[in-house]
Parts: structure tokens; C-alpha cells; sequence
């Protein structure tokens, strides 16, 4: 273990080390050489088209994996990539992005290298790390191997810790340099420090007074719950205190959706508003929350501060006290107190909406109808399985999702703040390796599919990641919803401009265009059009579609000014904002 | 025109006036309503596929039409983009890139809006803003009715004075504000500052003086010549002096390249190095330089500054002298000068490489043979006529257009500096949109074709921007390079390594999937596959190929290795130099 060992072989051992068995990215002038050592490390390449798909397929294999990693080339790359990097800034995925730059002599004498300015001035070779330095959490470049294990170990430490993207440069010349393999020998410390016991009960028994002394009380699952590992025990305190429990739209899929306590999303739940109680209530939990305008019902949903406790990553708030604490020690002592002494079952609450009831309660379909987004989502729900992994693009399919009704262990990918649309093709991609890479392990995510909805304006983003899809060979799904443009901006303005146009593709040529061999046993291909409820059964039905492996794309016809009510009712919500 | 005008109005009709026809870009929710006025200015609208695409593609525009503008949305979309506005910083392309922006209240009240970080922080809103600083030569944010006018006028003055990218941002509420009409009834001055009229004829004659005396010249044409407006004086100065005369890779396409003492690329004339003679000069005139590594040889080709008469946009500099003054004032004056007094004819030149001749002494190819990059790019000259706008992707196709020999009046887009791969197929787009609209002008370019050679990992990085081209029904060429791969990366580093393969798609499925229409007569499709030079001669014999309107998509197979010989030198050379 005290051989030494070159800078390139450190950094990707220590990301295997943290969970990683996938780099991706796109070669370029100045990272092939640390592109040799991907493979030796263990670990697979992924070669994406280009690297904001890159990015995004990072940042999906990341939220399934807890970490990612992606290589880009210094410039052109770092730069094609940096959108995704601030999108998983955004939402709290832990990417480490990995730029190979020219040697530092060439840096340090400004010599005039393509994908650089050219300008020969000093510190033209740190513009793009600046602009790095406002999109990840932790910035390393690594020039002296006396310092190199100890920055690597830093950035990767960060990347983990706070949930958010790192960035590491590492010039050509420094990737084969040798440095001492021994701090591989201690794995990386990742606990947080040591909590104040005192402090801790004195916030503990705050908390489990509120639960006893309140009469309407309420669960808010929000993001973070799972960026700062807090969804096993988010499931136990849902089970433990049986209070009424929602998510907001972009904490969906967090928590166990199937628990009798648990309605919907908070803001709507099919067709109800579901705020009025939420208004009355006197404590509301509110774990891990992201109050962007769009995960709020543009802020009609925010909890009021008085009767809130607020939990966030390091911290806990109660109406003006802040308390430094952890979080996962908080949860773990008041789990433990409540199972000595369980709350009194007194209380009963109201009857609240239920998306279970919603569901049930639907019509038959007429088979001949053509599809509407009024039900669709919540019909798709039968669909989904255990250990199945969703995602669904920011538009009309990401609001659609607010109607689904989960099954146990299934996770939902989809945007809450940052909404960069073409984000969720290749983040399927990333999404579908990482359940591969599940394979081997009791993770129930490993027993299901990957599942994409995504309308056609998205796809065409970033079309060409099919294509990484079909040469990994990765199982999914794909739903396009072809609506003939950008929905969601219709229903915001200008329904019927130009400008809301996309290209009409011939959308199920896409395998066939991107490579696939049509007759591969090994990788199977289907694809199908569906216009009407019942082509979509006859679709759904088929066991290419339920349990087979392969790709599978379904092209779904939808009217052009067609969403779902949630959609509808936020943007009522937002433009009446607006108007104040 | 004392009438009031909305801010959005007033920016589009100034951006017409300089000689803009189409805004391209992609609609988000921060910039609908700037895109209701892009169509009643005047303008047209292109969306395109994403905002990479949508920079790549306004960076070719503006290339032929001497304007662009992009349009993206806060945050994602200008993000997206922002590779390609930092490669038209690097390439000196005049792009207008509009950012539409929160409403201001919010932006300044720190809202946490969806495209933000959502961390309510003041400045989260310039955030952005801060990394275009560093791409782009002049930047407002239109916050003001009072000041509007004058900030959009600085910013296209200095777009076009600059010949760089600029950025505006214009916040939601600002887009409708009434400003007067009353600056645009004076058009922008756009004309350099009144010289120093003593100091141009002392520079004049400083530089005829050293015309007259030195014995051994050569003129450089570097990528400047175009960028500083230079081009037709310095085909008059090529006329007038008789000095043999080459360009650089970057400078290729500039001047006509059917003079006599037009010799080729200096570096490499074929398979000859053309730096002895060009090292024995007494005098060099090199114009617009931009000594880049790829541009130069990795630095062979740099002019000793001792003989050298270094023409800027500003400036010009002899030995360790700098004088502040037009080039373009003191060329006209030198050419004025030299028409009554013209350069004796004394002197004769060597018997320099020639790429005219190179090309008439090819031996006639073996139909049966095949295609290889050695002598392709020759033979490709005889395809090209006056009025053409050629674009070569960084690459073998980049590299192998250094053997063109180019037909008057045509016009040469490659990259010297940046080489961003994927940029080629959107600058396609946008060059030929550009062509045509020139139509009703007398520019030359009007009357040819849009001619793209790319290899095949540079198209999958920008594919989709193929839908673009059969959306506006552009008239192109496409010939892809199908070499299995990333050849110049191999060429580079790891010739057998899995990370330079990239998938394999089927190409020539591309039009189908992309939504051509295969048998409408207005917008033709032909596609063909060629691996022998006998194919080849076929297809280029076609009218389709020739002369016809529509799509025209070649796959032209070729070696994984192949590639001309100048590429090899040039890597030869950045490899010796790199062991140095």
C-alpha cells in the first residue's frame, strides 16, 4: 500500500471507493491520458455525444448512485458542460467533474493553446475555473504532488458531504506523476462531527413536546429529505407519529406513497386544494425543503414559519431559533423516544384528499377517446412497479407526475428549481446504468425498470444520447408525448406563436437512426404509437412493456394545448402573482 | 419617430439596421414575450434544437451576414449557450446574445425563481452575468427607460467595432416599456475615430519605404484580414505588390486564392514545408494574426517580428514600434500610393510550392480504389464554384481543407482557435440561412452553395440541428466523414482506445428521421454512400450534387487512421515540441 501510485489512478480509485463505477464524458485534446486510467481503475467509460448530455447523464447516475463523475477537456468541453454542472448545483447531485487541462508550464507562460483565448495574457488560463468556482461547491486544481491526494481527498469529501458538484483540473503533465498510494488505506471520513448530547436532547425534547402538544399536524417531504440521507427515516417518522403526511412536487417518490397517512402533494391532490388544512394545522415538519416558485404553487404552499420546524442539512429551525445540529442524529433519537413512547393515537384527522382514492375512483376509459393529460398520469400509475425508477421531464410530464401514485421503492426523477429541459434524456441514461450498477446489491431499485416521459421539444435537445442508451445497451422505457411543441410555454404565453413550434421528427425512426440492430436478441427493440385509450392498453399491456428487457419507446399523441389540472392551476397561481 | 417605441422593438429594429435578418434561438419562460416582437420587427425567427446549437448557428451567421443575435432564457438557456459565445469571443464573430431575464422586482427582492439557485441571496441574479463578463466585450442589463436606447446602441456598436460577442440582458417588465423612437432616426456610427493624419502618412511611408527596400516579401493573411474588414484591401494589396503571398489554416479562404502569386497555407504546401523561403524574407506583411498553435504549426510558422509589418485591428507594429492608427486608413493610403507609384518589377521569386500546380499533377484516380485523405481534399476543389461558402469541422475535415484550392469569391468558415466540435453542422445552419439572405444583394456569396465536410463524432455531438436545416428549408451540402471515430484524438493519443470510438449510427437515415419530406419537389432530398473514388465521381456528377436545391447528405467512408498529410505534420510537430 506504500507504492506509489499516479495522480490519475488515485482520483479514480478513491471515486470507486465512494461508490462509483461509471465515468462519463466526452474525450478532447487534454484529458486523453487521464482517460487511460478509467478502465485500469475499475471503473467503465461512457462516452456521451457531447458533454452537456454528459453532464446530465452524470447527474442522473449520481441521484441514483450518490455520486458521479464526469471528464471533460479543458474549454470547449468544461464549458458545453457547465449548465448541467449549475443544474446539479441547483438541486443537490453529487458530481465531480474532472477537467483535463494543458501542462502547467504551457498555463503558467500563457503559451497561445487552442480552446483557450489565445490572448497570451496572464490568468487566461483560469477564466473558465472562476467561472466553476460559482457552480460547484469545492475547486481543486492539482499542480504539486506533495498536496494531490490530500485536494483529491478534499473535493470528493465535499462532493459527499453537501450533496453538490465539485471540480477538479488536472493538467496533462500531472496525471501520470507518482505520489504515495498510503492515504488510500483510510477510507474517506464522511461522518458528520461529533454532536453537542446536550444540545441534542434539549432539541429533541423540543420537538416531541410540539408533536404532543399539537392537535393538526402535518409531514412535508421536500428535496433535501433525500440529499442529506433522510428518507429511511423520514419513512419511520411518517409510520411512527401517523401524521398526515404530502410531498411537494419535487419531493415526490421520496417516501413511501403506499402508507395510509400519506395524500398526495401538497398544493394539489387531483382536484383538490389541499392547502386549507395545511393552514390550519399547529406543527408542520417540513424535512429538507426547496422553495422555489414552482415546487410552492408559486410560494402558496411555503409553511408558515410559526408553527414550522424547518429541517435542513446541518440545521433545524423552529419560528426564530436555529439550532447547529445533525439532522440524521435529531431523527435517530426521536425515533427511538417515540418507540418507547409512542404519541396517543387520539387525534383524528380531517378527511383529506387522497391520490389512492382519486385513482380508484376513475371512470373506465372509452377506448376510442383519444388520450388527455386530465387522466393519464394517474392511469399510467398501474403501470409502475416496485424498485422502478421514473423520470419525467420538466413540462407537461413533469407536472403529470404530481398525479401519480407510487409504488413502494420506486424513485422519481424530476426538476424542482433549475428545469433545464433535455436535462431527462440523458439523465435516463445516467439513471439506467446506475440501476445496472445496482445490480449486484439489495438495493430494491435494482429489481425494476428506468421509465422516461418526456415531451417532444425535450427530446430534441438531446436527441443523440438514444444513442448512448442503445450502445450501453440499457433497459428503459421511453414516453414521448407528442403534443408538437413547447406546451408548457404555450399555456404560459403565446399559445399560438411560432416561436412554440418544434420540428416534427419522425420520433419511432429513432433506434433505427441511432444504431440499434433491429433484430438483436440481446437488445431488443419496440416501438409503438399510441392516439387513443385503448392503443395505449394494448401497448402497456404487451410484455415487451411490462417485464422485457431492451429499449422501448411509445410515441403518444396528445392535443397541443393539452396538461393536466395541477399545470393549469400553478400557472393560474403564478400569473395572478404576477398581476399583484 | 418621436413616437414612443418599446424597448423590444427598438433593439430589434437597431439589430435589423445593422444588417440582421433572422434572430436565432430557443423560447423559455424568461423570454417570451421579447420573442412576440422579433417577427413584427421584421426579423425572422429560428428555433433551434438547444442553445449550443442556437450559438454555433448565430456564430455562423454572423460570419457570412457580418450580425447575429441569439436569444435564451435566463440561467439554463444561457448557459447552455455560453460554450458558444466563448467561441465566438476566441474567433472574433459579431454575436448580439439576449438574455430574457425575471421581471426586475423579483431579480432584486432575490425571489427564488425556477433557472435561479434558489438561495435567496443578493446577487444570485447576476450570477450569470458575471460569467459572460468574461466572454463577451461589452455588457447591459436593461433596467432603465431612461438609458435603454443608449445601452443597446453601445452594446451592437461594440459588437460590430469589435467584431465579439456582447450581452444584454432585458428583464421581463422591460420588455413592452415605451422609450422615444427619436436615436433611431440617426443610424449607428460605427465609423473609427478621425486618424492622425501626419502619423498615417509617416506610417504609410515608413512601410512603402520598407516595401522598396527589401528585396525578399511575403504576405501573411491571418484570420484579422476578415475580421478587421480588411479582406478586399488586402486582395488589392496582393494584386499591387506581386509578393508571394500565403495564409494561415485560420486565414484560408480570405483572399483569392486564384492569383498567381498565391502560393497556399504557410506551413505546409502539400507535401512541401514552405517555411525556408518565407525564413530567408527581409520582409513580412502579416495581416490580422492570430498565432494560435493549430494556426501556427505549434509556433514554426510565427513571423520573426525583426522583418515583420504586423497589421491589427488598431494597429500596426514594426520590430518594437506601435503606431495607434486605421489599418484600414493606411492601407487605402498604400494602395493609393503604390497605383501612381507603383513597385518596381525587379525582383523574381523563387520557384515557391504551388498548390494550383500540386492539384493539376495528380495522377487520375483508380475508380475502384478507395477514398483516401491523402489526395481527397484536392480532388475536392474541382467541386466548388465561385459563390461558395465552405465549412471544414475542426478535425480531418479542418485540417484536410488546408489542401483546397479555392475558386474566386467564395468563402472558407473552419476554426482556428476554439475548435469546439459540433459547432460546424449549427454553423451550417446558420451560414446558410445567412446565403440566403444575401440573395438580393450583389454580395457573390449569393449565387453559391453551402458545402459542410464533417466527421462523424463531430456530428452526433450537434445532430439534431439537421431538423433546423429541413425546417427552413436550407439548401446544403453535407458530406460526413465516416471514420468510426474521434481519427484526430486517435492521431493524438490512444489510436486503440475505446474511448475515440464513438456509436454507430445510420447516417443516411438522418433526413427521414429529422422530418424531411422525401417527395416534396420544393425541398429535395438526395443521399448517397461513397467508399471508392468511382462512387465518389458518381455522385459528385449528380445534379443533385451539383447545381440542385434541397438537402443533399454524402456518407463518405473512410480509414480509421486516414488523414492528409498536413494533419500528420502538425502533430509531428506538437509532439516534438511537447518532448522539448
Amino acid at each position: 500500500m506504500t507504492a506509489g501510485i499516479s495522480i490519475a489512478e488515485y482520483l479514480f480509485r478513491r471515486l470507486r471507493e465512494a461508490g462509483l463505477n461509471a465515468v462519463h464524458g466526452v474525450p478532447g485534446d487534454y484529458n486523453l491520458r487521464l482517460l487511460d486510467y478509467v478502465i485500469p481503475s475499475g471503473l467503465e467509460w461512457v462516452g456521451n455525444c457531447n458533454e452537456l448530455n454528459a453532464g446530465y447523464a452524470t447527474d442522473g447516475y449520481a441521484r441514483i448512485k450518490g455520486i458521479g463523475a464526469i471528464v471533460t477537456t479543458f474549454g470547449v468541453g468544461e464549458l458545453s458542460a457547465i449548465n448541467a454542472i449549475a443544474g446539479a448545483y441547483a438541486e443537490m447531485a453529487p458530481v465531480v467533474h474532472i477537467v483535463g487541462t494543458p501542462n502547467r508550464s504551457d498555463q503558467q507562460n500563457g503559451v497561445k493553446l487552442h480552446h483557450s483565448f489565445c490572448r497570451g495574457q496572464p490568468g487566461d488560463y483560469r477564466i473558465f475555473a472562476e467561472m466553476y468556482e460559482k457552480v460547484t461547491v469545492a475547486q481543486e486544481n492539482i499542480t504539486d504532488v506533495g498536496t494531490a491526494a490530500a485536494q483529491i481527498d478534499r473535493v470528493i469529501r465535499e462532493c459527499l458531504v453537501q450533496s453538490r458538484p465539485v471540480y477538479v483540473q488536472v493538467p496533462m503533465d500531472m496525471v501520470d506523476a507518482i505520489i504515495p498510494g498510503t492515504p488510500l488505506a483510510r477510507v474517506l471520513d464522511l461522518s458528520p462531527a461529533l454532536g453537542d448530547t446536550t444540545l441534542e436532547r434539549e432539541v429533541c425534547d423540543i420537538i416531541l413536546d410540539r408533536m404532543k402538544t399539537s392537535s393538526k399536524r402535518f409531514i412535508l417531504v421536500d428535496v433535501g429529505t433525500s440529499r442529506y440521507g433522510l428518507s429511511a427515516q423520514t419513512d419511520q417518522l411518517i409510520k411512527a407519529t401517523g401524521f398526515p403526511t404530502a410531498t411537494t412536487p419535487f419531493g415526490k417518490g421520496i417516501v413511501d406513497e403506499t402508507l395510509p397517512n400519506f395524500h398526495g402533494i401538497h398544493g394539489t391532490v387531483g382536484p383538490h386544494i389541499f392547502t386549507s388544512y395545511v393552514d390550519s394545522c399547529d406543527l408542520i415538519m417540513n424535512i429538507g425543503p426547496a422553495h422555489s416558485n414552482v415546487n410552492t404553487y408559486y410560494f402558496a404552499t411555503v409553511p408558515k414559519p410559526e408553527v414550522t420546524i424547518t429541517i435542513e442539512r446541518d440545521t433545524i429551525h423552529m419560528g426564530d431559533r436555529t439550532w447547529s445540529v445533525s439532522p440524521q442524529r435529531i431523527l435517530r433519537r426521536v425515533l427511538e423516544t417515540l418507540e418507547e413512547d409512542p404519541l396517543p393515537k387520539a387525534v383524528s384527522y380531517p378527511d383529506l384528499p387522497n391520490l389512492h382514492q382519486i385513482l380508484q375512483s376513475l371512470p373506465p376509459v372509452n377506448p376510442t377517446s383519444k388520450l388527455t393529460q386530465d387522466t393519464f398520469w394517474y392511469r399510467m400509475s398501474s403501470f409502475f412497479r416496485e424498485g422502478d425508477i421514473i423520470l419525467t421531464e420538466t413540462g407537461t410530464a413533469s407536472n403529470g407526475s404530481r398525479d401519480f401514485v407510487l409504488p413502494k421503492n420506486t424513485t422519481l426523477i424530476n426538476s424542482g428549481i433549475w428545469l433545464s429541459i433535455g436535462y431527462m434524456l440523458a439523465a435516463t441514461q445516467g439513471a439506467a446504468l446506475a440501476q445496472r450498477h445496482l445490480s449486484q446489491s439489495d438495493n430494491p431499485l435494482s429489481k425494476g425498470r428506468t421509465i422516461l416521459f418526456e415531451g417532444d421539444g425535450s427530446f430534441q435537445m438531446t436527441a443523440q444520447e438514444l444513442s448512448t442508451i442503445i450502445r450501453q445497451k440499457l433497459d428503459v422505457i421511453i414516453f414521448i408525448i407528442n403534443n408538437n411543441g413547447y406546451t408548457i410555454e404555450r399555456l404560459i404565453h403565446g399559445p399560438q406563436e411560432s416561436y412554440n413550434d418544434v420540428a416534427s421528427w419522425r420520433f419511432l425512426e429513432a433506434p433505427s437512426f441511432f444504431g440499434a440492430e433491429m433484430a438483436d436478441p440481446s437488445y431488443p427493440v419496440y416501438t409503438a404509437r399510441a392516439t387513443t385509450w385503448g392503443e395505449l392498453g394494448g401497448v402497456l399491456a404487451r410484455d415487451e412493456m411490462r417485464g422485457g428487457k431492451g429499449l422501448r419507446m411509445v410515441e403518444l399523441m396528445m392535443d397541443v394545448m393539452d396538461s393536466n389540472d395541477t399545470l393549469r392551476l400553478m400557472l393560474e397561481l403564478w400569473k395572478s402573482k404576477k398581476a399583484e
